[in-house]
């Protein structure tokens, strides 16, 4: 079922006194390099470093006393997991959170520093869903998706909503994709606040299930992609309501490739400052790589998350 | 001569249209760790990644038709090239830059970008001060100094205007600390705006010329420091302006060493996703490193520059 903008908007109200009002960013340098006038929503600066905590902690409000007794079960190979843990001690909610053990060491270890209970799972082997389901089940505990949920979706979408309201009506909208979550938010704030804004979503080129999704109008579903954007190695959009907002609200897809990635990575950390990790480039990426023509126009970039480790990602800038 | 305030005021109007107002940022850990509340005036964002493009746009825009056609020449090992190589750009004014030959490559690429001739020179033999004497007296070129000039403090002055408009009244502010432009600007600036913020400047361990005056009253001059902090590899702080003024209206001094240094940089980096180089990293250092106890106290601190060689920074971060 599409999410509607009275969720995005309901959702700002429960979050606004937890969740921080990122500050939006521009260059000169990349406004000259473009053409364009842009403006970065850094939800790197988010709490716990992404965009993530918008819809966790908005799903988790929406419990009632005696699911939140119970606690909350979650399973992410990173930013998900961090939501969901510092979302349950804001509101003292317990949760368990499901991570692959080969998660970027950096978000192990703030997840479990949140207070969160870790289960690891090997994801050669094991089936994370099957994981959390059952623990689920054995202790009574709510399962908080990571994306095809429509509290967790409108509440990501709240990113769009302060930013539209920060820098005023855009001609377009770019926004990283993996499961379709943020995405299907933010296109639903901005058709609303902008109605003549062009909403796009961006994919790894591994991971262009989104894209194919789009463009044949049927749920499209691949293997786990191999990408450095962690955060989009998902196999699908979610059937239940990203897919459906998305092909309701989006305009387009753009895909990445890794070193494209990469190197928009490294170019915001040098000339904008700002630390960000590979899936929360993407969107910037499409737009400093040229994939469209942004001439003229006054757009909207997603800044998605920061959390990088940062001794793998200064291993790719240091010739050995 | 010990600044005003009215020359900051009148630095900030003149600057106004082209340096950024850049954000003011908080952040829940470090509030967390230090039991304060802290505000982090971002000037790692400020056009061309450093502070210093306030006190050389600000220094340029005051000169007359003739000198202005003449040009300008500075000698710096970083971030002060890049800033009157912008500000000559900006205000159409022609800019020989002095640099050692050794500077990190990024910010002799970066003084190059901005259409700046450079003249560089061997640190371990040449005076870099003689250099750029020369020039000036041969081409009729006005030398804009790197700190020790009121023209320059004033427009460095208004990043703590700035910071203490936004964020409300100070009960301390610590700012970096290398030739004591910045600081001797935002100590006037914060003295008159929050009379009761103590202002404390922070240098590195290896160079601290500056809290050794300020402890004398009398100026000391050290052999070029060795330090990672290479904004603050000064010898002195300047005897015209800023070592006045500090003695009017700063409160203290701390030091930190390189090690202290990388730490606090590191941090910075991973936890508030923002990238931050040595010397601009000092005052966030003093206050991560526990020099003075915070707690309870309204904090602002001035990250000064996030100018760092992405290769080399890597390099330290890397085992090999």
């Amino acid at each position: 079922m599409a999410l509607t903008y009275a969720e995005v908007a309901a959702a700002h109200e429960r979050i606004r006194a937890e969740a921080r009002r990122t500050p939006v960013l521009t260059s000169t340098t990349i406004d000259a390099r473009t053409g364009a006038t842009v403006h970065f929503k850094c939800e790197n600066f988010q709490r716990m470093g992404a965009f993530k905590f918008r819809g966790a902690y908005h799903a988790l409000s929406q419990l009632d006393a005696d699911q939140r007794s119970r606690g909350v079960v979650a399973f992410s190979s990173g930013n998900h997991a961090q939501a969901v843990a510092l979302a349950g001690r804001l509101l003292g909610v317990p949760a368990v959170i499901v991570m692959p053990e080969d998660a970027p060491k950096v978000k192990l270890e703030a997840t479990r520093g949140y207070g969160a209970q870790i289960v690891t799972y090997d994801p050669r082997r094991d089936d994370r869903q099957k994981i959390a389901a059952a623990l689920a089940d054995e202790r009574g505990m709510t399962l908080i998706p990571p994306y095809d949920d429509p509290h967790i979706a409108a509440g990501q979408g709240t990113t769009a909503k302060e930013l539209i309201e920060d820098a005023g009506p855009l001609d377009l909208l770019l926004v990283p994709c993996g499961g379709g979550g943020l995405l299907s938010g933010c296109a639903v704030a901005a058709k609303h606040l902008a109605p003549r804004c062009r909403v796009v979503g961006v994919e790894p080129a591994a991971g262009d299930d989104g894209a194919r999704s789009f463009r044949s109008r049927s749920l499209v579903t691949i293997a786990t992609p191999d990408t450095i954007a962690d955060g989009a190695r998902t196999t699908s959009l979610g059937p239940r309501v990203t897919f459906p907002t998305i092909l309701e609200t989006v305009d387009g897809f753009l895909t990445v490739t890794d070193e494209e990635l990469l190197r928009a990575m490294f170019y915001l950390w040098e000339r904008m400052k700002i630390v960000v990790e590979p899936t929360g480039a993407l969107a910037a990426c499409a737009l400093l790589e040229g994939k469209l023509d942004a001439r003229g126009l006054k757009v909207g970039v997603v800044i998605s998350g920061g959390n990088v480790d940062l001794g793998s990602a200064a291993a790719r800038l240091v010739p050995r």
